[in-house]
């Protein structure tokens, strides 16, 4: 419970209203009760509709509303109270009796380990970073401070992660690429995968999501990756920072994608390919080429979005077109007999 | 072993034949060997190629065989056979010694529990339920009676699990939703994730599928859903009861799914849409608006499936056409010249 | 470290140059220094761009460099040698002091199990198999020689795993088909999965793969089969010897996959589909019907690659051409009217 003075104060907001009022929880703007806070992001609604205490508006929204907190980036201030009023308990003070730690591992201060949890011979955890139950951490791999891997995460030999990260549930970091070669009697023999992975500080990996290491040097994310669940990342890729990329996408072997990429579910890319800087990639497209500059594109084979929507809009209208066709072909037939 | 009339009162069944036939086992109609039961779907087949001792067939189907238990719904004795005959093993006997339950989790009667299995404080495990080996289930997540839950489950906290419910291994359920806002930097930042997971009674989760937990409120499944393997759920879903979806099926956040939708694999479902009840989605269609009422859908985009199905015959047209457009062009040219 | 002249006898080479030479790792051709050894795939390239000490090439590749090693297969040569610099250290030494393996499952000899693996009763692991930390190996289930499962994998009751199988992290095998039947309330009801699977020796299973369990006899991978990470198999399938299927690809229940078959990412094959030996499919395919011989597939509905790559070129013309009707229309309507 805090008071709205207290939340202002917190967001580095400018409160009108009643400084005493008592928030005792945050919610979504339709379901917030009368003593919730929630933030708005449109203008143009009518408060009316609103039981919320207190909302959470941009600077220059012009809405009329008891209780205001005006803030610059009124999502993240949601983000913030969220924190706030809900925070996450440690999932395990210390490292549980029944984790398993190799002798020559090295865990930094306030590392906390869940029952199960093992950690291979050479590997290295950095200060404050909590490992719930059962995630194994393979020799010689290292995992920055700060981080919060969840239960059955698996990080393979050699994996680099950095600080601030975050991995959800039954991700595999480092599994071999799929790599195979046939050999002269045409069965496929495997190309060992010798390379690593390095997520660089602040990504976040979703759940059961892979990331396959390179045959040689490195798979790599940049700073502020943030992937869905059931993501496929090849070997050798890259994935520039602040890309976002949603479930169920597939990204094959030796892929470059640049910054603040955006993707889609179930997108999928093939390999040796190069995607610039913010593009933006619509659910399910099926990129079949280099994307060489910003731009939207959607489809498979891809296509600008725009171009995607069109052809669709005129595919609808095939039926029509080949009756006139055949309308034409008879009457030409028939000025033709005369 | 059992005879036909043991069978046939377990079945509720009516018999034709002779009631002393012992019965080795069950089969599909091409296998079944001349100790084995089988069932048949179809009318109009000929009993000549089967080998079976007896089939179970549709009180009113006409075939003429040795031995027939006539039911109203072969392929549900069939399966009630199958348990019968071969029933599933306990994993294990009670809390297995290399468990690790928190002193304050809540365990039911008869309740088993895996080598490895993780119960954090405050869960609670209702009578009868068995969980194998290093599956975790966090604090404060309850599961009902009567559940079986495979290996590597992750059960994250908050979430609910009705009675009777089956979940497969390396499934996660309560995974955090993909919410992300990008600040003034252009930097995406987590929304957390402070809602749960609820899932009524007898529904069956697939391997390594996962279910996000929703921002605030919950993401549900209502009763008798059954989803594949390698689903994804995204945050704050709600799927309505007998719904059936099958394997790499993506649906995004706020989806609202009816009753008895049944989705094919790699569906891909946009955000925020509503599916009305019994529509029959085909497998990788792409759902990009709300379906408002029943009808079968296919394509991406999305659209009926005959018109789909029209619409991908025509275009194997296209190239005729376009060679009558210019065929006509070359006539007309003829015509004007004159 | 090695000399040239231990790598062309280890290779079975021809060796060109200074059998002397010290060779400190392997690389790829664009990043070997100048003590490295990396392989050329392709003729008609500058040698002047390449540092490495030497190359391995084909015994037919006529390029003029100081230091050669000419094999019949060079990205074969070159993954041996991947191997033999890189080798991968034991995960750990015989069995893990908290693995827990039941009284009457069978070990053979140098099986090293790591912590927190769980093997069941029944179960029977082979001569030389490595088994990670939290694998659960399930009680009658059967894994063969010198295979190396990682971390995390669940092996259902029953399945069989022939000798020198790779299992990557988190992959589940032998999890329930999704075979349900509506009963006459629509209410879907469990048919019991009461088969297995069986993989044959050689075959390699990505990371998060799932492979389903008949609901009889059994789902069958032969020899050499080749799965990445986050694949579908679904129950009764069979996948023939040396078919290679890439990432999130969905497999319906009872398909035949032919051998030496190839899929791209992302595919899906409908139910009860027979794929011939040889067919290519390229990424994102759809699978309606048979695949009766040898050819190469695309889109969805699926069609012979070619004629798709045409079609979606006709399409690009579709507004050209109905611009093209419209003023064939205007035409003739003008002539009709003299």
């Amino acid at each position: 419970m805090k008071t709205l003075q207290q939340i202002s104060l917190m967001l580095n907001g400018r409160l009108s209203g009643n400084p005493e009022v008592c928030i005792q929880g945050v919610n979504s703007l339709e379901l917030a009760g009368v003593e919730e806070i929630a933030f708005l992001a449109k203008r143009d609604v009518d408060p009316a509709a609103f039981r919320a205490a207190a909302l959470i508006v941009a600077r220059d929204n012009p809405i009329d509303y008891p209780n205001l907190i005006y803030v610059d980036e009124p999502y993240l201030a949601f983000a913030q109270l969220l924190e706030d009023f809900y925070p996450a308990t440690p999932f395990c003070a210390g490292v549980d009796d029944r984790a398993r730690v190799s002798a020559d591992a090295r865990l930094g201060k306030n590392v906390r380990l869940g029952a199960f949890v093992y950690v291979g011979a050479g590997a290295v955890i950095g200060d404050d970073t909590e490992i719930h139950s059962g995630s194994v951490v393979y020799p010689g791999a290292t995992i920055g401070r700060s981080c919060l891997i969840y239960a059955h995460v698996v990080i393979r030999e050699g994996v680099v992660v950095g600080d601030h990260c975050i991995i959800h549930a039954g991700a595999v970091i480092g599994s071999d690429g799929f790599g195979f070669s046939r050999d002269s009697a045409g069965i496929p023999r495997k190309i060992p995968q010798k390379g690593r992975v390095t997520i660089a500080d602040h990504c976040e990996i979703g759940a059961n999501t892979c990331i396959d290491r390179s045959t040689l040097g490195e798979t790599r994310l940049e700073e502020h990756v943030k992937l869905d669940n059931l993501v496929q990342v090849g070997h050798n890729c890259r994935i520039g920072s602040g890309t976002t990329i949603s479930a169920l996408t597939g990204i094959s072997g030796s892929v470059d994608v640049g910054r603040n990429v955006v993707m889609g579910g179930q997108v999928g890319i093939a390999d040796h390919l190069r995607i610039a800087d913010g593009v933006m990639i619509a659910g399910k497209t099926g990129v079949s080429g280099h994307i060489k500059k910003r731009c939207v594109i959607s489809g498979s084979p891809h296509m600008e979005a725009r171009d995607w929507r069109r052809m669709h809009a005129l595919l609808r209208n095939l039926d029509d077109y080949y009756a006139r066709i055949r309308e034409l072909e008879k009457r030409i037939a028939e000025l033709e007999e005369k």
